[in-house]
């Protein structure tokens, strides 16, 4: 297939993704109006739907059923959409600017930032627990994968660290760790939940849960990378923030030039997993390639 | 039974409910150790532990299983405890004192309550979600309740009505609404698990419901007087804060005793629902005169 063909069908998931996250979100004006206009506002404001077009791609290998997707890729977007609105809180990284618009504490007070942030979690509960009424085994497997990658040794745990290292010299394995919690655990989650769903082998599973590390770490690399090379209006969010709030990243620890050798042998290292699946693993291949050498 | 005796069986069930509560949250130790160190500091600092009590309480009604409903305990319990970390905020009601013992704010930073709040949550659907393999389509409909229970049309939307109110004169009915949104949601869904768990007819599952909503609302209407007529030192947390902050309360829109006669109305509508359900409700009667007519 070409790289145009393959873009239009993400182009289709993306739209498909926005549509159905928008049903799943109350409307701006039921009660509480505020609270839902906040999560509204933060939950569909564009973003890249990384975590969604894994799922719906991991979802094609196994042929899954589309509406099961829909409701796997919903709920990792609302875990993801909530932490970045309490990522941008004044007491954590204290940012102005998330996709190119006010962060949700500045455009809706902090009291309702938090909260809007906590209602998402639950709601992505909520589709994963209402979205499987088939399936009840695989979907509690599911939920544990999700409430175990967002929790205190997934991505909040990151979080934590992240917030402990800043300002601090720290080891190289160290930082991995870090984002393998912070970004990866739920990236992960996002590649594996469909493979989970369609009861596939040990050996892919194993397979797609190294993908899925491998485009993690490549990916938050590619983050850090832009954050010294990138420009504002292009990421739509502030850029050079790392450095003057001095976070550990990859440029810092071992400069730009092995930053971006070392994002390059992890998307090589994730496309080779995915010649060791049978299925069709083109949308992978190309979310692997764009996610390690993004512009924002 | 004696009310000695009764009271015997529940200090029983709180002990068994710790020690529970104690093995589902990760050591203080592990890693990442500051963020777990927050979660045990709040979630394990005592409190009345209400909403484990009516579980257990309904639970027996329905002879359910101990340890299933240990679990759906401890899921009710750690949502409320992230609540209340979230609550105390310094954005939201900024308290110093909680369950006396500085708010974990104060003891561990801003940045690490609200991910120990978010943990915590993450944490419920967990102990949901591994607690319930023999039977995953109950443990489906029970993740859908507490998730919508919790959420922006449950507690979180209750405490976003709570804070849109304050300083406002508000309706009574709104204030009821209020209430029913950020503590009767989660009282209910304590009270009305075992009874999904255990396949209960429709008419008891409506009673309890009902149950559920007066101690819910009769409980709450008993904090805006002890916030009144309480002291610190038995209530565990500030005093007289509500009409420092200008927040409408029961007292505040009918008078203090105005107040009591509808808490007592609740209690015996509460116990009339009980005389309707076949099975053991002695221990949800005792928690309702409890929960109604309470000093701390």
């Amino acid at each position: 297939m070409k790289a145009s063909e393959i873009d239009q069908i993400l182009t289709g998931l993306r739209l498909r993704f926005e549509s159905s996250l928008q049903q799943r979100i109350p409307a701006a004006n039921a009660d509480p109006a505020l609270l839902h206009r906040a999560m509204r506002y933060s939950a569909l404001s564009g973003g890249k739907r990384i975590r969604p077009l894994l799922t719906y791609a991991s979802g094609r290998v196994f042929q899954a059923d589309p509406e099961q997707l829909d409701a796997l890729a919903c709920a990792v977007e609302l875990i993801h959409a909530y932490s970045l609105i309490h990522d941008d809180l004044p007491a954590m990284d204290d940012d102005d600017l998330r996709r190119g618009q006010a962060t949700c504490h500045l455009e809706f007070g902090e009291a309702t930032a938090i909260l809007a942030g906590d209602a998402l979690q639950a709601l992505a509960f909520q589709t994963l627990a209402s979205g499987f009424h088939q399936v009840p085994g695989k979907a509690l497997q599911l939920i544990e994968m999700l409430a175990a990658a967002c929790g205190s040794s997934g991505m909040a745990g990151g979080q934590m660290l992240d917030l402990e290292a800043t300002g601090d010299v720290i080891e190289l394995h160290h930082l991995e760790h870090i984002h393998a919690l912070k970004t990866g655990a739920l990236i992960r989650t996002s590649v594996l939940a469909p493979a989970i769903l369609s009861d596939a082998d040990t050996e892919i599973i194993r397979c797609l849960e190294t993908f899925g590390d491998c485009v993690g770490l490549g990916f938050q690399i590619r983050d850090d990378i832009l954050d010294v090379i990138g420009n504002t209006a292009e990421t739509g969010k502030s850029a050079h923030t790392d450095e003057e709030r001095h976070k550990p990243t990859f440029p810092s620890l071992i400069g730009l030039k092995s930053s971006q050798i070392r994002a390059s042998e992890l998307r090589d290292e994730s496309l080779a997993c995915l010649d060791k699946i049978p299925g069709d693993t083109t949308l992978l291949a190309r979310l692997a390639e764009y996610m390690i050498s993004r512009d924002r």
